[in-house]
Formats: C-alpha cells, sequence, structure tokens
C-alpha cells in the first residue's frame, strides 16, 4: 500500500534544554506539558535527571557534556527549532557547553532562545551553583533572546535587590546590560498583584495579575518561559507572547492542585478540564 | 496571605518508567503528552536518555539503578499512582529492579501496571537486548495487569510466529501463560484492517481500526499503552480503556506529520487542533 505524505502540515518546534522532574510537575516535563497545552511539538535535550516530589529533590543525576551535545544535534540538525528554552543546566560546564552550541546555530534564521537562570526552587533547593550563574552571566545572557529571572536569581545575578515595585525598573536595567535582546523580571515575590516587568532596552512593558490563592505553584517559573517560548515559535511578537503566556500561567496556578504531603503543580490543562471536566468511570472500576 | 487548598481535585496520577526520546514522539516524551491530552497527571521514571531523531537513534545513555529506584521511591512514596506503564528498561538490570519495585507496591490497592515490552522501533533499532527480554518474561510479566506485545515481541516473548489473523488467537494464548492478567496483541503489522486482539485468559476482544494512509506512525507503541494506563487510572474497565486508548491512537496517527528526514510522530494534539487550529501570529513575527 502506498504511504501518502500526512494530510496535516507540522506544528512549529520547540526545544527545552533543561533537567527533568520525576513528579512531572516542573523542568522538562512541565515544559512538553505546556508546548502540547499550546499546540507546539515539544522536544528535550535532559541535562539532569532528578528524584524529585512534592516535598523537595531527593537525588540528581547530571548527564555528561556529550549527552548533551548530542541530544542537541539529533535534534536540530534533524528536526530543527522554531524557538529553545533553557533550564536547569546543572552546572558550569554544561551551561559552557550549552552556550557553545546555542552560538552554532544557524545565522540565517532567527531562533529565540528564552532563558530562565533557574537558581532555586520552590523547595528552597538550590538548583544551579553560584559558579555556574557566572557562566550563565558571562555566557549565556549575551546569547539570550529574552531571560526570564525572579527576584532571587536577579539578585544572584546582578546584585540588585528588589524591594518593592519601584525597583523593578533598575533591576530590568542591570539585567539587560548582560547582554539579552529582552528581560522579563519576575516580580512575583512581592507583596500586592504579581506584576512583571519585561523591558527590551528601551520600553517597559508591566503584566499585572492578582495573586491567586493557592500554594500549589510547582512548576510556575517552567511553565511560564516554555509558554513564552511556544508563542514565540507560532510567530508572535515578544510583548504578545508574554502576555498570552501570562495568561497561561496564571490560570495554571488557579487551577494548581495538591499532590502528595508539599506543594503540588500547576494546572498545565487548565483549559480543557474546565471545557470538558476529565470523564470518570469508577463505576467500571471493579470489572477490571 | 493566608494560602487556603486549592479548588481544584486532583486528577488521577499516572506514571511512566521508559527511556526519554529527544525528538519528542516517542518514549516518556509520548507518554506525558499522551496523559495530559487525557486528563491525568503524568510523572516519569527516566530508564535511559537516547539521542534520537526521524531518521534513528544516534546515542543512549543508560541510567545506573539507584537512579531508576531513587525517581520511582520519591513518586510513589509520595505523589502515588493510579496507574503505572513500563516501556524501554534498557538492560536486564533495570528489568530486573523495575520488577522488584512494582512487587513491592502497597497491596490494598488495585494499582495496574501496562507493560509494553518494546523490542524494536520504527527504525529497525534493538531497543532492549534478548537477555533483557528473558527477563521481561520472567519478572515482569507476572506482575503486569497488562502487556501489549507487538507481532516481533510476541515472537520474542513466546516463539509464535503469527502470519495472519487466525494466528492471533494462538499468540494471545501464548502470552497469556506467561503470566499477565490480560494480554493486547498488537496486530497492526498484518495486512488488511489494524486488529488488536485482548485476552484475559478467557474471553476475547477484537478491536479492529481502519489502516491509514501515513507513514509518520513514531510513538505509535508508547502513545498506546500509556492511554490504556490513562484511561485504567480514570476508573476504565479494560476492553472500554483499550477501546477508548485505541481511538485517541488511531485519531492521532491520522494526524501524524513529517518532521526531519524520516518518519515523523502521531499528533498527541489532535482533538483540540481540530477543534480550534494552533493561532498563529507569522504578521507580528517581524517585530520581536
Amino acid at each position: 500500500m502506498s504511504r501518502a505524505e500526512p494530510r496535516v502540515e507540522a506544528p512549529p518546534r520547540v526545544l527545552t534544554i533543561g533537567g527533568s522532574d520525576s513528579g512531572g510537575g516542573a523542568g522538562v516535563q512541565a515544559d512538553l506539558k505546556t508546548m502540547l497545552a499550546l499546540g507546539v511539538h515539544g522536544m528535550s535535550v535532559i541535562t539532569a535527571i532528578t528524584a524529585q516530589n512534592s516535598i523537595g529533590v531527593q537525588g540528581c543525576w547530571v548527564q555528561p557534556e556529550e549527552a548533551i551535545r548530542a541530544q542537541f544535534t539529533s535534534v536540530v540538525g534533524d528536526i530543527g527549532a522554531q524557538a529553545i528554552k533553557t533550564g536547569m543546566l546543572a552546572n558550569s560546564a554544561l551551561v559552557a557547553a550549552v552556550a557553545e552550541l546555542l552560538s552554532g546555530l544557524p545565522r540565517d534564521v532567527d531562533i529565540p532562545v528564552v532563558v530562565d537562570p533557574v537558581g532555586v526552587s520552590k523547595h528552597g533547593d538550590v538548583l544551579l551553583a553560584d559558579e555556574a550563574l557566572t557562566m550563565v552571566r558571562e555566557r549565556l545572557l549575551p546569547l539570550a533572546t529574552l531571560v526570564t529571572p525572579n527576584l532571587y536569581e536577579v539578585s544572584k545575578l546582578t546584585g540588585v535587590e528588589v524591594r518593592s515595585d519601584a525597583d523593578l525598573s533598575d533591576a530590568a536595567a542591570a539585567v539587560a546590560k548582560l547582554g539579552p535582546r529582552w528581560v522579563l523580571i519576575k516580580g512575583g515575590h512581592l507583596d500586592g498583584d504579581a506584576v512583571d516587568l519585561l523591558f527590551d532596552g528601551q520600553r517597559e512593558y508591566r503584566f499585572a495579575a492578582p495573586r491567586l490563592d493557592n500554594r500549589h505553584t510547582h512548576g510556575t517559573g517552567c511553565t511560564l518561559s516554555a509558554a513564552i517560548a511556544a508563542y514565540l515559535a507560532r510567530g508572535y511578537a515578544m510583548p504578545a507572547a508574554v502576555e498570552a503566556a501570562k495568561e497561561y500561567i496564571t490560570e495554571a496556578i488557579r487551577g494548581g492542585f495538591a499532590l502528595g504531603r508539599g506543594i503540588g503543580p500547576v494546572d498545565h490543562y487548565w483549559r480543557w478540564r474546565r471545557s470538558s471536566p476529565t470523564k470518570m468511570n469508577y463505576a467500571n472500576h471493579e470489572q477490571s
């Protein structure tokens, strides 16, 4: 039987480079779920495997540099990507390797690179050593289309301490000096509404979202940066991509649910869960 | 500010134990996408990281046994699972370790275990050595609620060669003798309609689906077994879970798209892509 070409046009492809969260709420798991939810084809370069749950990180196995290079080359060399996101890069050698791989991307097409400079997790676990953050600052940020630090990461990257909304502009300017084309400062840890500041070196865009009464926010940072990458791959301009991604993460946080004894994940499925709740079939369960 | 418990009830949780496909079409990536699409919370124990694309597998990094144990313990000990699926277990030591972990699950609740005895990929790459298949037969299948071999895997597991539809019953009976509660023989490589045979040791259920004119089927086996696990977690009885999962994979194959130079993936997003095509914004692209 002949096998024709498919009827379906391929969706945009987005590559995430980061760590695996066994619990499924953060890391490449959150990224891949976000990408599916936003209609793009998600791919992944796994830098480290964590044993992780709602309580914290119980173990971490950093992958060899050659594994990172091989995964990247397999994906980019054959399938290609319309956007790339980096998350937890584990140590300074891997940050340097990823920066080198990104700087070798074809220059004839503009592939947006979103850098989430993952420094610390919700559980207080330090996910990237100071030494590696230095490498992020020096090697990775000059290649970034967008960097998305939270206030802790701003402090680590620039020394600027943000204590109120008024300090966000200073923070954005300080991060912008490190070389990324765009900066998104996530002010979510301040009091009041969650205000994020997007800055391109000249113009500021503010995105405010109501603070939600839900402690189950595991994966928030990963999900936001993955969503921005997905919208960029779909052709959105940066401000529109950030706005759309903020809407996605705000509703995902609203839908965050308890899992285990600690902090549960945001709900990547929120849009469909509301329109048609997951149909359960418990009546039949005994039969299986 | 007080942080109340969430408004959203947690969805069923499903754990996959398998390999990572950097290209995003198969392995734990396919499983996690399937689980999101079917409304359950996906989690993963990664046994091996592959560098993989539409052409084949370019590299494989098998993880240490302690990493598999730690990921499993983090997830099951804290979050728990309403269903578990196993995919590529890489080598006989990891098959034995996974069998031991599964046999240590709490006995007071019935957690369905779907075993996809991954033997060979679409590209012809052997994903599990003969020695490891022996371990699957002896240690893993007796613990399985369902095993989902294709005809190649049936031959490897039992010696039964299926040459036509009439041989499916013999194949199912031979696999059932190895100890799983249910057997699903995937007859998709035979001529004519794709017929799968579900067998519980007594009764046979046949599931026929039209053969689709699309060569982009990467991830079909992973997706089917993950979908069955998702529906079992949602409380479906086995025949209903298989029927629903067959519908999902049939439409995902219909939506399979070209990526790279080889075999593209099935479309995990098919249901939403049809109802509201991914909104592109290419008009804005220059602005970013």
